[in-house]
């Protein structure tokens, strides 16, 4: 074909051909002009973290965090806490955990109060398992998670800063609430807080856990959370309670490091006493600190080892409140 | 020659066979059992820094460190302060860098208070110059350095925890003291400290530089030192101030991050007022601010470019002095 074009005379060609060179370098001259217009003004000092950019889609997913946040029986402290949650910086969505089996969401009550800030996703469960916050939703969009209990306050402030923190420290679980475990002559692990002995080396204390119902982590863990052994499932099912060590153990065997960092919350609280359901948390059964003491050996012997870690690092913010969490009296 | 052995009659070669794979068999086995009995125990749940191991050489470098210390003026408070860094865990050498030029160092005396924990090495200077302790001193054999000023006294708490934070950010300067820059509108930079606004962004303050008078650092960075631009050492030389800026200049070129991690001490104390030397150090000429605001905007030109970044992170040692540094009141 191209060659029977040719046959034609050669000056008919020649300014034809003219013609659509020169369209053709118009067409790129203006695409080009109308991309440098689009740059970016970068400067030189310019601070990271661009925060005040627009956002693109793919910017939200590394610059976002997705809370997840599972409910029993405390709907008023869930929707009172979701007021304060939704407008979190950073957010990206909520996704709530509806372990009221057989219970009506208030979908139709949230969507009259609207609009919200972000989309929230209220998934209903067909039978109450702690365990149920940790599927891998559809809904999640971003590499990180916010996971929150139904009744805790954390300040907005503590929220940001944890958050920068994790974007620094992605594969670890970063939150407000170190545990530990330690060691027994008999091998037996216990569990526990501040008034366990000290691990058996340098001075002060050390944390191997920080607990998931404060804490942000990377959305990979709900992945790899699907692939852990049967037992594991079992275990927490059997006690309602230990899903968050499960996750820990997971972490750390992951990572061969500490699973956690733990960030001083300057604004914590609990807001159980509040509730007008009586219904006041797990943690508060007889049994609870030896549940997870027996799931701590129980988690061992799954996991054919103790892979948890310890750390000693406690992260505050520098400057905040005040100048003077730093000021020091040289 | 093989060949010839196999003519010798089968009975009496099955027989010497027989005898040699037996004693080669048996002493595979002795071997083997050796080898097992000697196999270190190895427990699951072992924590990780066997510090209580007999040091190698080789672990010698990696889990000890050198005190670099320059000294003028001040040999009262440099021997005070000998007496307490000589003993910190972990240290492997001291190198003092004696400013003091024409006088004699204090070897004799020093020699006939022994013996000593550790050694300590004189370094006699020609000049007194304040970059003279960015020296790459062949007497350094361990990875990272712990510089302290003279007037400085760190309890050895925070030194052990300080240290074991730089081992987990061994490309950062890990320390005590953090300072910041600021920029103005006018793209002139300012150097200080809470004093001075709040970088633009997040609430809060930020630092963008650990000073190295009293902080961890790797000892590759003295290398690195050595081969900057003539008009950095012209700059310090000129100044006789802003070593530091300029080592914090370095590492966030080198790293691409913020340069120093801000552990906040627990007791940190200036001993200035207790020399009888009656000399106060540098910092209280009344150009000390003026001059290391300056440095930043020189140092801005020499790299052609702000390279330091603002960090919020503030370490502190978990549980320690007591819980209740973490213990909240949930």
């Amino acid at each position: 074909r191209y060659f029977q074009f040719c046959k034609l005379p050669g000056r008919v060609m020649g300014i034809r051909l003219l013609r659509f060179t020169s369209v053709v370098i118009i067409v790129l001259l203006l695409v080009a002009g109308a991309l440098t217009a689009l740059l970016p003004n970068i400067k030189d000092d310019k601070m990271p973290n661009l925060r005040r950019e627009p956002k693109t889609q793919s910017q939200s997913a590394l610059d976002s965090f997705t809370l997840i946040m599972q409910t029993y029986n405390r709907t008023d402290l869930l929707l009172k806490l979701l007021n304060h949650y939704q407008a979190i910086p950073h957010l990206h969505k909520v996704i709530v955990v509806w372990n009221n089996i057989g219970d009506k969401i208030p979908e139709e009550m949230w969507n009259s109060l609207g609009p919200h800030p972000v989309p929230v996703v209220f998934k209903v469960q067909t039978v109450n398992r702690m365990r149920n916050r940790l599927q891998n939703f559809p809904e999640l969009e971003t590499k990180a998670v916010l996971m929150m209990d139904d009744d805790t306050l954390v300040s907005a402030h503590d929220l940001a800063f944890a958050f920068s923190v994790w974007q620094q420290f992605p594969e670890h679980i970063v939150g407000f609430v170190p545990r530990k475990h330690i060691s027994t002559p008999s091998g037996v692990y216990s569990y526990g807080s501040f008034e366990l002995q000290n691990p058996a080396f340098g001075n002060g204390d050390q944390y191997s856990m920080v607990l998931i119902g404060a804490a942000f982590f990377h959305s990979g863990y709900l992945e790899d959370f699907q692939r852990q052994p049967e037992a594991v499932y079992a275990l927490i099912d059997e006690t309602q309670n230990c899903d968050d060590i499960a996750m820990n153990f997971l972490v750390a065997k992951h990572t061969g490091k500490p699973s956690g960092v733990f960030v001083k919350p300057v604004d914590i609280r609990n807001l159980e006493k509040d509730t007008n359901s009586g219904y006041s948390g797990m943690w508060h059964r007889a049994e609870h600190l030896l549940q997870r003491s027996y799931c701590v050996n129980k988690l061992v012997n799954i996991y054919d080892g103790m892979p948890l870690k310890y750390s000693n690092i406690m992260i505050s913010q520098f400057g905040f409140p005040n100048y003077a969490n730093h000021k020091n009296k040289m």
